[in-house]
């Protein structure tokens, strides 16, 4: 959504521009919306641009609950924060965020923890509820950053990570910036926080979207020295290579081969580590056969559970899930934009930035397997 | 075996008394075995005492390959070296041993790194092959302490880990130093070693045998708050309330519930690590559901493949198969006789002591699970 005003706004609901789905799989169209000012421990955003993740078309295309129409996406974002509601402490209008579908409070169990992110505050594949707004009951404990509007539905913002800089210059550029929001820090995040990739050890990703592409930049800062890709669309092979990619294996070019049969061969007895970025349960039993510890980032496309090897899993390898790749928003965004200034490539996830009015040619790219990451900008 | 000999023997066959099995299920009989000198890389020792464990039980009983008649038990043992084999450097006459199923040659990648404990000299269920020896080929890179006999499988012997101490003066004594040749090790290493159960955390241990009492008592030295013991047997639990036991569930008194819900109840949401030390795929299912990290440490008795939720590993979870508990036996053994003297409880474990000529009645004991260990004097 673009604000469409430039009247002070706090306080008062806002008119806006948004491109609402009404229905599954159908095109967006743009729409004026009202978004109500921010209820206690809301945060409204001035969203500056986003980024298509493929979350959105599963959403998007999805014919059942949790899916809920009218919807509007992109809650893979860059945004300045431009009202609070009450309660709201640890943002105020003017910060730079990046909004987050996962909590991060810091005051819970969970986030206390080192052993999960997953915050009492909890995942919201949907974002907020139909408005007008209620105060969230019992409140959380810390302001997640999010927007409402009457009548429908914002996609996946629940939490988000407060960024240095300032409006007119943030010390990270917003089309970088909202990559962090969800995908990219997925991969680099899994590699980092779940995983733990060791200095000189073996890995290989199934399915090179920004997901497994950020596995493999994730793994390259952590000094793999065997990064497998694994993609049926050979186009990839040029973009892994730019973030530390070594080696590439298209499905289609072996055959009848299984997939793990190759990678053990091509590793002399298989990767330290796999990572399923795809999500069916038949790669998840490929990657738990071609290494040690299978980090499963792909979200089962039908739900099918996974089977595991008894005799196999005692040999010592271990299989974890994960969300949001183990990362807490707030806490590790920051360090994340830190290494952006440092040494974490992110210019390479944009392939493709066009204006708002063209957010449907986003979605065609995405469905095509033509773009990694399309920039939408609102004042575009 | 009992050597019978007092006359100087290196580099000679010996003449011993074993407790040798010729077909599944049946007595142990009395006879009178050669015992071959060491070949290149072999270790002859002089068992002092072992420990009936189940790993027994289930060979004993077991009709197919890899059971092979005859057969001769007792791996989970401590002994004396009696002489070495061409190319053994580490080990010499004299020197105390627990032996090990699985090699730590100390040399190979395996060896070398932290991620694992599987030797590339492997596993060896049956221990050494029909004599007369052959050199191995090819030689592994470092002694494992074996022996070797005409005509007879011995179960299990393929590495082991040198104490502190002579003779005369051990400084563990031989009947906790045999507790430490295999399950008490694994279930102290899979808390210590393979979960790393951290200090406040809460823990599940399905099955109260060596093994799972060895989570519970290596649970409580990491400083475990909660620990839950599950059994059939409700004898299980004054044992383990020795070791650290906080609570004990026995299945048959929570009717047709789920183990899952009456765990997740108990503790607010479940527990950080449940061991399943059973080996029942079903069992492993209630594991995953009960906890966040699941640790395997039950040999699934008729090979069946677990099923693992997807959209609950998704949220963090772990599944971890483990052999010897990530123990490696030269490195490691060492360091749980330190943690005897100081604080590892093993007495607890002892339920039974027998001489050599009873050894039936050892098995009788573990089969009817009134003993945890039952350990067997040779000299007794």
């Amino acid at each position: 959504m673009e604000e469409s005003t430039t009247t002070m706004t706090t306080g008062k609901p806002i008119k806006c521009r948004g491109a609402v789905c009404r229905g599954p799989g159908q095109r967006l169209r743009m729409e004026e919306v009202m978004v109500a000012s921010p209820g206690a421990f809301q945060v409204r955003l001035k969203i500056v641009c986003s980024s298509l993740c493929h979350s959105d078309v599963t959403f998007w295309r999805m014919e059942t609950f949790p899916a809920l129409f009218p919807m509007i996406f992109g809650h893979e974002a860059f945004g300045v924060v431009e009202s609070v509601g009450e309660g709201v402490e640890e943002v105020s209008p003017g910060d730079l965020v990046v909004p987050s579908f996962l909590g991060n409070c810091g005051d819970c169990t969970e986030c206390r923890s080192e052993r999960t992110n997953l915050c009492a505050i909890g995942f919201n594949p949907m974002g907020a509820s139909p408005a007008p707004p209620q105060p969230p009951s019992p409140p959380p404990r810390t302001a997640p950053p999010s927007t409402t509007s009457w009548g429908l539905q914002l996609r996946g913002v629940h939490g988000g990570g407060r960024l240095p800089g300032h409006p007119g210059r943030p010390a990270i550029p917003p089309e970088k910036a909202c990559l962090l929001s969800c995908g990219v820090s997925t991969g680099v995040g899994a590699a980092w926080k779940v995983a733990a990739v060791e200095q000189g050890s073996s890995v290989a990703v199934f399915g090179l979207g920004a997901v497994g592409l950020g596995v493999v930049e994730g793994a390259r800062l952590r000094g793999a020295s065997t990064i497998i890709g694994i993609d049926l669309n050979p186009e990839k092979l040029d973009i892994g290579k730019k973030l530390g990619l070594t080696d590439f294996i298209n499905p289609k070019d072996i055959g009848d081969r299984p997939l793990s049969e190759v990678i053990v061969e091509m590793t002399d007895g298989g990767v330290d580590y796999c990572f399923e970025c795809i999500g069916l349960a038949s790669l998840v039993s490929e990657a738990f056969a071609s290494s040690r510890k299978t980090i499963i980032l792909g979200v089962e496309m039908r739900g099918e559970p996974f089977s595991i090897s008894s005799a196999e899993i005692m040999q010592g390898k271990t299989v974890t899930g994960s969300v949001f790749g183990g990362i807490k928003a707030k806490r590790d965004i920051p360090i994340l934009v830190k290494q952006y200034l440092d040494k974490l490539r992110l210019d390479e996830f944009i392939t493709h930035e066009l204006g708002f009015q063209d957010i449907n040619k986003a979605f065609d790219l995405l469905v095509q397997g033509k773009s990694i990451r399309c920039i939408v900008w609102m004042d575009r």
